[in-house]
């Protein structure tokens, strides 16, 4: 590592006012990388100052992205939105007072001691690393989460929350109130309430659009309350709306940190001077890293346990803004940004054999956090703490990486807290959209996940059909083609197949198979149904 | 998806024995693969034949690779490991007896009620994976995992068992006995204990190599029992032993079906016949898809929250196992098989967007369970199940990836239980170990984790001398650069700035920045220690 002393002076970002460093001196891009790319950096920056002003950057849904308005309502472009975020936030901190100090509690007149969120995607993730971040192990709440449509996931929660449901707050988060998995969990969560002799209604609050099916719902049945979600807030970038904020309220971690942490981030990060905007400085390195292309995925590694789910936020933020088929232009250029990892030093026991020896196909971001704990620490050899340890094995790592020519990157806070927590996530955040403008593609949008939801849609019609072919035809058995045809499906042979052994595999359904689970051999029969799905 | 009935009746291997399916048919490989490569599959398949007997296959550490004996002792190469197999794992039944039933109890005479995993890596993510797929949310030990040196995550972990200490089982795992961070994590672990006024000794339980420094130390410490590693297990495919079965058995897990499913399945897996073995099969549309050489990244999304952590289970196994840096014939080759992945549905919210339009660098393999849960379900609308929802979701991916040439492999099991873990965890060891073979690399040794481990010692070497030069001149301040320079090591400036900066954040270690943290700029001063670490 000589002579990289000069190297690392010039090339480490230090955000004083933030308390966040960016280190790539350890990525091979040449100091001429920013004079290269000053004018697309400057497009770039042209293109966030419309966005913040309200433009319609997602031209699809026909909507502005403005969860920088968020952190600084004073910069969202009309008073009804600077209203309606200072409302929600205003509720939001009456609403978790009063359950803090029990004015709103459980219809027993206990206070409640759970949150059970029931999201999927960007209504739960962020909401997931901010309680995993931020929780001491002894908060006002435990919180659960419903994040599938997993009946089997869904009972083990339930489980767990075993008798305190009647103390439990169920908060669910849809935006658009549509989503199935989530419209599921919710249904879910209303049986298991019911069986305890539970309304649920009295136990749940909603954060969703106004006017979608939830928000009618909790209309309807007199929720104890309803907070917006905003369709100028996309879904992976809405931590900082009632989505993130309401929760974390809840769960007592201070919100107002979290913003100021973000709003600060999102000063520095608006600054056209590319060698002091870390989120500049982060998308050109992706790009040059990843050549244009996501030709190295990024391998996330914070050095730190509580940022675990970091790296899993990050790669819902940074795959589902950067993998776009089309560009801006209409061109196909099947663009994207592959982000995994866990945390350090464990992941040195899993992978980072590879990463050091085997494919030279990434880069890693790692995240330094110097405070090694809120108490002292004791010794584990003369004068060595365990923390010294942590440290010492990002630092190995990050060394022998680079001596077998493998980049990284390296961001340095002074501890996990809400302030540095929402200064991260904005500095992401932001890097994307500058990225996605270097590479001239939507990073608002997500087309390509409508396919999947649409195909699931047929298979859920199918099995209908495949179901009244054989009940029409009770005691007979038939093949998978057979039944096909039978519903006038001979090109659909492969889902029948699949649909008729899930069916088969679970007794309440009323369908057996008899032979071989070869799908040229296997035989089904219609046996009717029972309990409660008859 | 029309005409594709016969290709994947063509596609579909079924395993009625173990109750597995392995479909290919959404792989691009054409049926002539199985025939291309048949020569170097009876080559992986005579490799693997010697392996089992005891061939030293992993030459660097002069070492048997013997996890298929633990499954079946009688194929052991000699009567001593057979005995020492079978003598293990009668001595964890019986101690799991012991403490299940109370004969084996905390000193306070109370049963034990919660379980502490002191580990990391092979020693820690097998059994987190045991735990997490196989716990119904009510078992008869609550279990926490320390795997890592993270002193805040060490302390978040005693804060959460709290009270509780005192009726904590700890298990420390390390088969060198000198991890550092399970080391650290003992170490920790044995304080708070201490400060509860308990003595870790009668609390704990050692998994180790005999001979090794944390056997030495359970011997003359008297632990509650020791539990041996052998040298002929790799610590990446260590679960069939006492690493994973201990915990398991001490969970009330069916230790028995999880070595029959492997067992099972490392009958079917030694079949010549490629068209009939699986993890062939595996190894095979690995190699074609991955262009013999990791082209591709591996997504693994098992649609079963209780799999979550299979994928980080296999990113180990396999990253570990195939990312190297030569061949058996000391060729640079730089091999490796990226894997990562989290959970279906909730994956279809973050990264599926790019996998069906971004950048085309990955083959999915699917995990289907067909059981959706134990009891009945719900209608969430007519005739339709939140699980019918989840196999949707999973056909419907499957379906719109393969519209846009996206290859996916599925695997499908009934359910999640220990005969089924046991049958997939097998099924991929031995397609790990088929992979290395068709491209000639050794699977089973780690050369490329020393480098790190190596450099992070030269760390915390550094810093001693940091400290001594620091204290040596009390009052003073000095920078980064001169600091280095009064140790003699002009060269590290860069970790002599690091670890200052670390050592700063952390007031019990007696160094103060003074000024700005740019490097250049920044000033240290001794103040002296105070605290534990004096």
């Amino acid at each position: 590592m000589s002579g990289n002393w000069q190297r690392f002076c010039n090339h480490l970002y230090v955000c004083d006012s933030v308390g966040l460093r960016l280190d790539t001196s350890r990525m091979r891009a040449g100091g001429d990388l920013l004079d290269r790319l000053d004018g697309p950096m400057h497009d770039a920056y042209d293109a966030m100052q419309q966005l913040e002003r309200g433009a319609i950057a997602n031209p699809d849904e026909n909507r502005m992205v403005g969860h920088y308005w968020l952190r600084a309502p004073d910069l969202a472009p009309d008073s009804e939105i600077r209203g309606e975020i200072a409302d929600c936030f205003a509720r939001i901190r009456s609403f978790a007072e009063d359950v803090q100090t029990g004015r709103i509690a459980s219809p027993t007149g206990e206070p409640f001691k759970n949150l059970l969120l029931i999201g999927i995607g960007g209504s739960a993730l962020g909401p997931q690393l901010v309680d995993d971040a931020l929780d001491s192990g002894a908060g006002p709440m435990r919180t659960w989460f419903m994040d599938n449509t997993d009946p089997d996931g869904i009972d083990r929660t339930l489980a767990q929350i075993g008798r305190d449901l009647g103390r439990t707050l169920a908060v669910v988060i849809s935006k658009s109130g549509g989503t199935k998995e989530t419209r599921n969990g919710m249904l879910e969560a209303t049986r298991a309430y019911t069986k305890a002799g539970l309304s649920f209604p009295r136990f749940a609050v909603a954060v969703t659009g106004e006017g979608s099916a939830l928000f009618e719902q909790a209309q309807r049945e007199e929720w104890l309350d309803t907070f917006p979600m905003w369709d100028w807030v996309g879904g992976r970038t809405s931590v900082t709306s009632a989505v993130g904020l309401l929760p974390a309220s809840l769960q007592g971690y201070d919100v107002t940190a979290l913003l100021d942490g973000a709003r600060e981030m999102d000063a520095v990060t608006r600054r056209r001077d590319t060698a002091q905007n870390p989120a500049a400085l982060l998308a050109l390195m992706w790009y040059d890293a990843a050549e244009k292309r996501g030709l190295r995925d990024m391998v996330v590694i914070p050095y730190k346990d509580r940022l675990v789910l970091f790296s899993r936020y990050l790669q819902q933020l940074v795959m589902e803004s950067l993998g776009k088929q089309k560009d801006l232009d209409g061109k196909t250029v099947n663009q994207g940004l592959t982000v995994y990892g866990n945390k350090g030093s464990t992941d040195q026991h899993a992978y980072v054999q590879q990463l050091r020896e085997g494919l030279h196909n990434f880069f890693v971001t790692f995240i330094e956090v110097l405070r090694d704990r809120s108490g002292s620490s004791i010794e584990v050899e003369p004068q060595v703490t365990s923390g010294d340890y942590l440290h010492g094995f990002l630092l190995g790592t990050r060394e022998a990486l680079y001596d077998n020519g493998r980049e990284s990157i390296t961001i340095t806070i002074d501890e996990v807290s809400a302030y540095s927590l929402g200064a991260l996530i904005a500095l992401f955040e932001r890097a994307v959209g500058f990225f996605a403008s270097l590479v001239n593609i939507n990073a608002y949008h997500q087309p390509g996940v409508e396919a999947g939801k649409k195909a699931a849609g047929r298979v859920i019609a199918l099995q209908a059909e495949v179901c009244k072919a054989l009940a029409a035809r009770p005691g007979e058995k038939m093949s998978a083609d057979q039944i096909a045809a039978a519903c006038g499906r001979e090109d659909e042979a492969e889902w029948v197949y699949m649909i008729l052994e899930h069916l088969a595999a679970n007794p309440d359904r009323g369908v057996e198979r008899v032979g071989s689970a070869h799908p040229a051999k296997a035989h089904y029969r219609w046996l009717g149904v029972t309990g409660p799905l008859a």
